[in-house]
């Protein structure tokens, strides 16, 4: 097929007694998957186990370093320094690494969470510093960050392969910015309508914005999400019906 | 020189704006360097900049797991499973790996600390676990542990390189144990006497028990502490009169 | 009626993103709740709204003391010394009750969680270190044991009103220590006996043992489980069938 | 004496292993003692230490509460909600509250650590979500903040006593905000001018800012630093000279 795209999910969510997500249910629909280490979510035993998973089910493997905010869930925007954010995203790859190193396997992708995603989606300090941990560790990983972001292009700069990642369910400004979730059209309800924003964003690059205009962006990889009897039909929708429309799913680093 | 043995010291155990320790001064007397790996002390930042000192020393560089207990300094017991001991060893080694990677260096050792490392002593399977975990992320890595004990006896079974380590202050019963703290007997306060208890034990691989009795033991590398001048003091002191005596000191992982 | 007991819940569970338990629905038929304090689980969030949810049900609010070991749920052995103990006792009552306060309620009681009371009920000075604690804070408030452990007898030392607690569903050993829950016949798993069981201790302060024999005990508080199905089944079932049997369930600081 | 003021500081910094601060010695020198509370810095055992020593020198005693940011000290800005600011603060009251109480003290006050400070300055309803914390957990506790600041207005607001905080060795913009550190003259080094400063900002209820102009403000107590030798220095020369300048140093409680 001509059309090429990555199905990215978050997972190893699991902390302790704390359950959290439907791992092995959403890989059968994913191509790549972003395993929490250990600070906003995660313990050393989920993740062994979502390692295992994951391997056993042939998807790209990422590290999904956070903030150090458990009780927040590594989604409260929080003033990291540069440095910061470099140590705790080499700490956090190297410690989900060993483990992928344990089982076998080898490490595909990083992908930051939450506000660290989006602060470095905007911050060039700090979009450089996480871009130079990915490359410090291992200059093979492909990192993943917000289509247009400062992410991106810090991972280029870097010397890395980065994956331009974008949103089946969430609406554009016509900046290119994802619509604050505070909006009430910040989110896309109707399946048919996100999977045809997908679909566009993949052959066209572009997707309309919520001002009417056309917006280019970069689609190599679709943020799916994990969580409730809705994201699961919509994972399992999306993976079917993508090469329907032309457009081939795989793991990222499966792509030349 | 015909003797060889190897100085060991734990460092790298800053926390945010907590210091602690003389890594920098402990790190001009020692072959090899146990770094915390933020679960009983450390945290990313100190173990990049202790990594980096660390390696500009020459020294060799070790992870050095602890037990999830960061206000107790991973000093009290704590009922593990197997499964818990390995996974945590696993997220630990893989964290620290990173940074020695990242700053071009490679990891020498593994030496579970504290309660961990007590508990392993005596415990089977807890010690297969820890040693299964050190093998499963690198084969290559020397599993420090006490003489005689079951992490020694764990790990050459799994397949590693074992180093037995011994203790130049501390006083041994008549089994090869280390004499309980709590004992007024139980450390060796003079430093003269530490020193020839040290040497005894690497050129004849015996120790004068607290019983009067001699006991086997194997003296691959020594533990110093960092902390206080009287440690410092000692280091050195040891680290200088080691050759004299026809012991070479050098990292475990430059011997054959 | 003759006979009164209490029936109490843990709840309070949930931390951050994290939810566990059903407490709303649980609290329709227990009449007391251990809350959480942070510790072992729970957030300041999770124990302002379960401090409100138990004020509304007029239930009676109790701390539920933990280990430092959330990623373990506190359920882990670990070694205390009675000081770590008192005072960590001490701090997760008064956090604790700084809610209740904020909210107009006054708290009924203590029960330590998991294996802080497991160690407790063994433990002499242990258990005296948490009695003292909870005396200093508040001498009015009611210490939770298990019916004829060292913690009944250490809060009766202290000067603290106790309540002696037993379980519905777990079987009891010839000295009234509770069976290993890894023996197969640990549990009671039929409904019907489990409220036998209770309906007998209540009324004759008698338990069948494992060995056949008639054990003692005292049964002023029963432990209903929250989580899953089956426990707000049975919770329901044995409020609702122990007034039948000339039990009356309430609070334990509202009896004589 | 015509005039009053009292003189605060940070304390019960200690972690576990860690060590922070001269608490015994900077005790000789304040009024008033702000304790932490286990989020930002302390544990249990240190608040109980810190509690003792505070309540034998007879200082005013109060919690210090911070954001959950230990390995950041509390320092990192962060993006709380007012609902999560008010609980995390009733928590810690609470927490603090039960040590004094058990060693048979009074809190005096609440002064927010760090971040929470410093953001609290700032936001109208984060301060208002403290203000109210404090005063549904004891209406009489005092509330200090920033002189001039949002926290003080929210906690008249509310109904609190406040005490407004003036700083003697940094500078302040003609807006009456302090200078920013990262700029050169942000702190007085000079410890006459810094007393200078303060004389005039208790008698007078000026200070002159680092454009000449006079700024107004009010000081009802100074914050002192405690670590350090010049630090405990400057405290016992402060605590010293107030006096002969006509300024009473006293626990801001026992003013009328």
């Amino acid at each position: 097929m001509p059309f090429k795209v990555d199905l990215n999910c978050d997972m190893g969510e699991s902390f302790g007694a704390y359950q959290m997500g439907n791992d092995a249910e959403i890989l059968e629909f994913v191509s790549s998957a972003n395993i929490a280490c250990g600070f906003h979510a995660g313990d050393p035993s989920a993740m062994r186990r979502t390692v295992r998973l994951a391997l056993e089910k042939g998807v790209g493997i990422g590290a999904h370093p956070g903030t150090p905010d458990l009780v927040g869930f590594g989604r409260r925007t929080m003033a990291l320094s540069p440095e910061e954010a470099h140590d705790l995203v080499v700490y956090q790859i190297g410690a989900l690494d060993a483990f992928i190193r344990a089982e076998g396997g080898a490490m595909q992708h990083v992908k930051p969470h939450g506000a660290l995603y989006n602060m470095a989606a905007q911050d060039v300090r700090l979009s450089e510093a996480i871009a130079e941990a990915v490359y410090q560790v291992n200059p093979e990983l492909i990192l993943f960050g917000l289509s247009g972001s400062e992410l991106i292009r810090a991972g280029e700069k870097a010397g890395l392969r980065t994956a331009s990642e974008v949103f089946s369910d969430r609406t554009y400004g016509p900046d290119g910015s994802l619509t604050d979730r505070r909006q009430t059209n910040a989110l896309l309800t109707d399946p048919e309508e996100a999977i045809a924003q997908v679909v566009r964003m993949v052959k066209e690059g572009k997707v309309r914005a919520t001002d009417g205009t056309d917006v280019d962006l970069k689609a190599d990889t679709i943020c799916i999400h994990g969580d409730g009897v809705t994201a699961l039909d919509f994972a399992r929708r999306i993976s079917e019906q993508l090469p329907t429309e032309g457009v081939e799913v795989g793991a990222i680093g499966s792509f030349n």
